[in-house]
């Protein structure tokens, strides 16, 4: 229906992150509309993207300075006995934007799906290991989301540092509870026996 | 937070329609993790997009072959007496899909919001009126969505073609009703007071 270029650009932003043919038959709508300069902005963005991003040696996150290390990992003022796993980069920020964590981060690069142990091969296990392996590591904090996934590849991680970990090492998850302005009327279940488990 | 190349490219992409900054940054992200040979594709078929895709002389509609006009308004099989006025470019393919419409269309370019009369800017009146006033025209649809927004676009172009068309020409909408699988109770009152105004 559409023309071949329309539909080549269609396929390829179907292929980005939550969008489906409809919202990328509307991005290839919207180029059209869109000044040349601002073609070459995205452009020339994109192709920088991958000409001087680079991925951090230690945690994975992408980075754009000198070295081999990103800034927090090369931050002699980082705690460097603390380690904190994500899943992804994206979620990395919402826990440095709470000025709470003073350690250095790795990020796992994905999840375990309930059902689709083929998930494995994504996560960055080998490296996990030699990182969370270093001997001046004394915790380590599991910061996924709060649902099956999160839960599944906690509990895999978990098992996978104390089988090939020494003993010693603490191993935490973030906290469960109710959330900023959350209503008991309005809590589920699950919510609320975690916050009633975590009460202090 | 982000490194500045991956700031500028989420700024870019909170520019897309129906993108926040998260989409956006995750955007970044899957790029970062694409292979060159997808990225050139990707690069390529924005160029092409810029480069081969044309805007229709009488539709308005993107097209790629030769000339001013699109498949569909070249085609003099197509009922030169009926014009289909619809909102966007995407909104003429499902129409195209029922198979049950044989004349030309016309993309408007937007619709006009309830409170901002500065949205009329961005509609192809003008260029509607030279269409909507050729002699062949017998009939004009109105394509739009059964939304506030396209309730008042219908309107607006209801009053406009009354004021400066010749009369004669019939300007028809799209039938509202319980839309095929709809089930009476769950419908809502709007809904149902349509389907009972246009019952046959």
């Amino acid at each position: 229906m559409y023309s071949p270029t329309i539909q080549k650009l269609i396929a390829l932003f179907s292929k980005f992150p939550t969008i489906g043919p409809r919202t990328a038959a509307r991005f290839a709508f919207y180029l059209l509309k869109t000044s040349d300069a601002e073609i070459n902005e995205i452009l020339e963005s994109i192709v920088a993207l991958k000409s001087s991003v680079k991925q951090c040696s230690f945690c994975f996150n992408p980075f754009e300075s000198e070295g081999n290390l990103c800034e927090i990992c090369r931050d002699p003022r980082r705690d460097q006995t603390m380690l904190c796993i994500v899943e992804k980069e994206t979620d990395l920020v919402p826990i440095e934007k709470t000025k709470k964590y003073p350690g250095r981060y790795f990020v796992l690069g994905g999840v375990l799906s309930r059902f689709n142990r083929e998930d494995l091969k994504d996560l960055r296990t080998e490296e996990l290991l030699v990182r969370a392996g270093q001997k001046e590591i004394q915790e380590i904090i599991l910061a996924f989301n709060s649902t099956t996934e999160g839960e599944a590849t906690s509990l895999y991680i978990i098992r996978l540092l104390e089988k090939n970990l020494p003993a010693g090492r603490q191993v935490t998850r973030l906290g469960r509870g109710l959330p900023l302005g959350g209503e008991l009327e309005y809590a589920d279940e699950e919510t609320l026996g975690s916050a009633l488990d975590g009460r202090k």
